[in-house]
């Protein structure tokens, strides 16, 4: 199915402009024609089915069929703080988790974080949480965050019923075992390949976070984001 | 930690002889010296803690300290059939379920597969599942076997205690649902973006498999093989 994002499109009196790069895609590469109907989302919490009513190669006028709220959401807001990782990795996770039901994406800079992120990478991110989002045919686009750095990802816990933080130096808690499926809002951090230190670990704890294991196998960064998403999800029974 | 893997090292009398690759590796990338303590494991179970007693580009001689089995293995034996998937994707799959834990990958060819998989393929998807070992520090090497068509795998379903089937129209049966923690051996598979047929369906849960939702969000193929397998392992008790 054919899922566009119209992220700035303003719906007056049951019709609209499409404009910009879907307007081309749905013209010039789908070669859509007046009459058909098409799916789309303002990635804000609306869906709407449509039909073309008239066609130029940058601009497509629709009108509104229909107008649905919320389709297909988890009922659980989980943000994901990943560290910043080298290159290019992060874009699949964003991909991935994003199709999986996140929320918001937090990415954040810690001592043994050795990538970086520019404004190229951001919008790079934000590229593929766009692609995620319409995959997954999902109504909410997770805001990807610019990165940030410990301290202040630290700060941000007490905005969450949870915190939970996957550490390879824990190993007897399971994810389980300290999640809970009533809490409405979670963080889940994943750290860096090199792990957090002692006094990140102390400074995350005292700040209310609990640590978890994936288990005694060393995970990628970007494989334990992945895991940890669809773990977190599948309990609290939002993969279902 | 470095961890190498010793594919085809004889140890006698406690001493062995690495060559290849991995002598490479050691010799010129680590520049390690004799004396110097490494690890790691034959893929077949074994996992070794030895000295470097003599070293050469191309030949590294060590002894053997220690000799353990199957560490950091998962309880379950989980095998992983994804559909055949265009260009590189299944790289990524065969990496990331290396390092969570599978015991064996067995893509297959469906109606709807639009990828191939050639001998090149091939090696390379058994190339990242080494790497996959080596991240996850795991003594056990995931066979990655050559592509076989939908019946052969159907005719393999006999051969698992359990198997299950991640499927875009169930709607009501979760992994949790369909997944008994007794099973010891389960056979999980995910079918290719365009899904399966509804013969093929027919055919699959005639053979015994249970079909179970990821939810209503429509999810690559990639990354509904790694939540699935991140979820099956989760449930089972094998990420803690």
């Amino acid at each position: 199915m054919e899922y566009f994002y119209l992220q700035e499109v303003s719906f007056e009196k049951g019709e609209a402009v499409i404009t910009g790069q879907e307007a081309r895609h749905i013209a010039k590469v789908l070669r859509h024609k007046p009459g058909d109907e098409i799916f789309g989302t303002n990635g804000r919490g609306d869906e709407f089915r449509m039909v073309i009513k008239g066609i130029k190669p940058d601009r497509v006028l629709v009108q509104v069929l229909e107008r649905r709220n919320g389709q297909r959401e988890p009922r659980h807001m989980l943000t994901l703080a990943p560290a910043v990782l080298k290159g290019d990795k992060l874009s699949f996770v964003v991909e991935a988790v994003t199709e999986l039901g996140v929320s918001e994406i937090v990415p954040f800079f810690s001592s043994r974080v050795i990538g970086r992120m520019g404004e190229r990478k951001l919008q790079r991110l934000r590229t593929v949480a766009i692609s995620g989002m319409k995959t997954a045919l999902r109504t909410f686009l997770p805001e990807v965050r610019p990165a940030v750095e410990f301290e202040s990802l630290v700060r941000r816990f007490k905005d969450f019923d949870r915190v939970l933080v996957a550490y390879e130096e824990e190993h007897a808690t399971s994810l389980t075992a300290v999640l809970d499926s009533k809490v409405k809002s979670l963080l889940l951090v994943i750290g860096p390949e090199g792990g957090f230190t002692e006094e990140e670990v102390t400074g995350m704890r005292e700040a209310g976070a609990a640590l978890f294991t994936l288990g005694p196998r060393r995970l990628r960064a970007e494989t334990a984001a992945v895991a940890a998403t669809a773990l977190c999800l599948g309990l609290l029974g939002d993969l279902k």
